[in-house]
């Protein structure tokens, strides 16, 4: 048997077998399937029991209705810094090969509790704090990075192994991947939703965020984390009229041809469907942000990887080592001007971002580079993920070498339902006009 | 056999230990002769398991000398939210009861690689989250509060059950057990120590924090978590020169005899050996800073007791259920309000601490109230976890019913161990003649 279910998103695997039209079973021997023939070109799974994904598929089958969650069934690949209960949590580290505490993250006591079925745990860069690319190849690409650090979650949601996957973002690791692997990927703002059993790198920057193929998937995830605006959000929003801004940034220099297309042409596209578009622009004096972003990172870092540094200093990459002895001599002065002023920053970009029904600014420099030896720059993507607002990576590009590429849509921290719906509505024109059609 | 080796410090411990005087099997035999005596009284342990205790102890005392590491043989009193691999960790909640994941929180890794002898679990409130107190009773009058949500490990380093325990704090979860307890306790600044593998209760608050019978032991402590300032701290602090200060804040009004009278006694008494010492205040704009604390627990705290309210609602109490709830209809306007005028408060208040050698606050309003039913407030200390700041409470103070009462003195963020070796001289000050003497 062979069946094309495993190309379902989240929303219509629900309505499927809401209907009683498809098993969980069936689902999940579908993606066991594609799961099967593709992994030895993606390598998206640092660990995945077939044995065991149909065991939980066939006790969420024997579920009667009343008892179902709001994600009956819907398959989540998890990455590998994320406490599972059943599986191994290893954190791509020599530190914590074989490591299996029997407990679970706060993300997936929810996922679980509300019916997911856990497929299996993701490649991702050592902590998720290094940019060494694990195994994993872009689903697109097979001698292309699919990103990091989330590598294996964005390559396996890019690649139909999974509609929904967990990613953590410190500099770029869940936007990033999103852009390489053709996805949507989503940031929500800081700590709305809980952390709880995920590998610290820098508190004031780790973010759990999502990957899925269609916006409605995420609208479905942040109604499970409980994710809510101060005023709903629009129910049919309308990109004719709207206010958007594109934003350069500090790091446009970083740019690649690839991405600088897909901005002139997300902006033509908008205006073409009637929304108003305007450059807008930073104040100078945060030119310095992502300077900030690397003080705090290394800074927090040096708290963080201190258990590992004192219990197995020659299983840890250089970079760790080298934030626990403080090679960068930050001074806990520089520390917190560095922390102060980020902090000082967020209410003032907030502000600007509120002006419009969404920012679009570089979600990456250009399509996944060639090798998978580094997961690419993150350069985009920091002064959002230390500004804590949400993000969306918006697919529907493509560079000189038909790689997809992705836009960020940006919104004020906790306009994170508002920015989905946005996102809704300019992802259909993104995906339908901007050129990029997955061949996988 | 009985001995005292349990009424040593860990730095005393150390002495002994390496001078050959004493095993770590001897001194673990008397601690748990002391528990043994004492435990139905004090109650401090959620976990302990004597037989595992010695197991170790026999473990450390076969170490080669060599190989020992600089906690060699102190003993550990762990609260009951920091994971230990080969220990329980409950919470105090019944959605945990048996929860034994195989996993060492960052803290207790350190702790163990340096040769510390963990002990076992104690007391907490619920999830370090709530002020309803555990079954723990303070050592100096069974018929009152230890103070919480650290209940046991203040109590148990009060009582000489052990000589250093770790605790945590989201408002004043450390500082006020070591007030009502008798001892010193340590809140560090914020994330200076990795707070991996303990329950979240509000990232930017939550603050691992230790307590000790010694300045010096919370120095060893210091030493071990890689705990630096900028500058060296003063090697034989005097305080006849510097300039100290005393601050009664904003919930002055909170405060009673007992704390009232500790707070004219530390300042007569640092001015009789030669401090200067002024009355200083903070900018009237911060005169909310407990509200913002108050928004930022609670908006915090609903996304992080998210997965116990989906998982297990009936078995978590109100108010974590109010947090998940927004029962007191917090905006996301502002929570981040709160959020961003505690961030901007913070280097204002770091400028008005640098003027001095230390600051002096209350820790608690008096000495520990009667009953056991609720642990206390913690009006005093919510500032300082919300501002990051190094709080030691020093003892030495008594209430009307001879009960002890502590001092907070409090430094800029990172001045931690400047604030240690200040600590050291006026709690030999404080301790010689401020008037209480432990009976226990």
């Amino acid at each position: 048997m062979t069946s094309d279910f495993y190309r379902l998103t989240a929303t219509e695997v629900l309505q499927k077998t809401t209907a009683g039209d498809l098993t969980v079973q069936d689902y999940a021997t579908s993606l066991l399937q594609r799961i099967k023939a593709r992994d030895e070109a993606v390598q998206a799974w640092a660990y995945l029991d077939a044995e065991y994904v149909m065991e939980q598929a066939k006790a969420l089958d024997a579920l009667p209705s009343a008892e179902r969650g709001p994600l009956h069934g819907v398959a989540i690949a998890v990455k590998d810094v994320i406490f599972t209960k059943d599986m191994p949590t290893q954190f791509n580290s020599p530190v914590y090969t074989g490591h299996a505490p029997k407990v679970d993250a706060g993300s997936i006591m929810i996922l679980r509790k509300s019916g997911a079925l856990i497929l299996g745990k993701t490649c991702t860069t050592e902590f998720a704090a290094t940019t060494v690319g694990p195994k994993t190849k872009n689903p697109h690409d097979s001698s292309r990075t699919p990103g990091g650090s989330s590598s294996g979650s964005g390559a396996a949601i890019g690649d139909f192994q999974a509609p929904i996957g967990l990613g953590t973002q410190t500099g770029g690791s869940v936007i990033r991947p999103g852009s390489y692997n053709g996805i949507y990927a989503y940031k929500p703002t800081w700590n709305s939703v809980t952390r709880e059993g995920q590998k610290i790198y820098a508190l004031i920057l780790d973010t759990l965020g999502f990957y899925a193929r269609s916006v409605r998937d995420l609208e479905l995830i942040a109604d499970t984390f409980a994710i809510f605006d101060d005023v709903p959000a629009p129910i049919d929003f309308n990109v004719k009229g709207p206010k958007f801004a594109y934003l350069k940034t500090m790091v446009w220099p970083n740019v690649g041809s690839g991405t600088s297309n897909a901005m002139d042409q997300a902006v033509a596209l908008l205006r073409a469907h009637g929304a108003e578009v305007e450059e807008t622009f930073l104040p100078e004096e945060l030119n310095d942000l992502p300077a900030w972003h690397a003080t705090v990172l290394a800074s927090e870092g040096r708290a963080a990887f201190l258990p590992e540094y004192t219990t197995a200093k020659d299983k840890i990459s250089q970079q760790l080592i080298g934030h626990v002895e403080n090679s960068d001599k930050i001074t806990r002065k520089a520390q917190l001007e560095a922390f102060d002023k980020i902090s000082a920053a967020r209410p003032v970009v907030d502000e600007i971002l509120s002006k419009y029904a969404a920012v679009l600014t570089p979600s990456v420099p250009d399509e996944a580079p060639l090798g998978i030896e580094r997961t690419g720059s993150a350069a985009f993507c920091l002064i959002w993920t230390a500004l804590h607002t949400p993000v969306v990576n918006v697919p529907g590009f493509q560079g000189e070498n038909s790689m997809p590429i992705g836009i960020s849509l940006v919104a004020p921290r906790y306009h994170d339902r508002h920015l989905l719906a946005v996102c809704q509505k300019v992802g259909e024109i993104f995906e339908a006009e901007g050129g990029w059609k997955s061949a996988v």
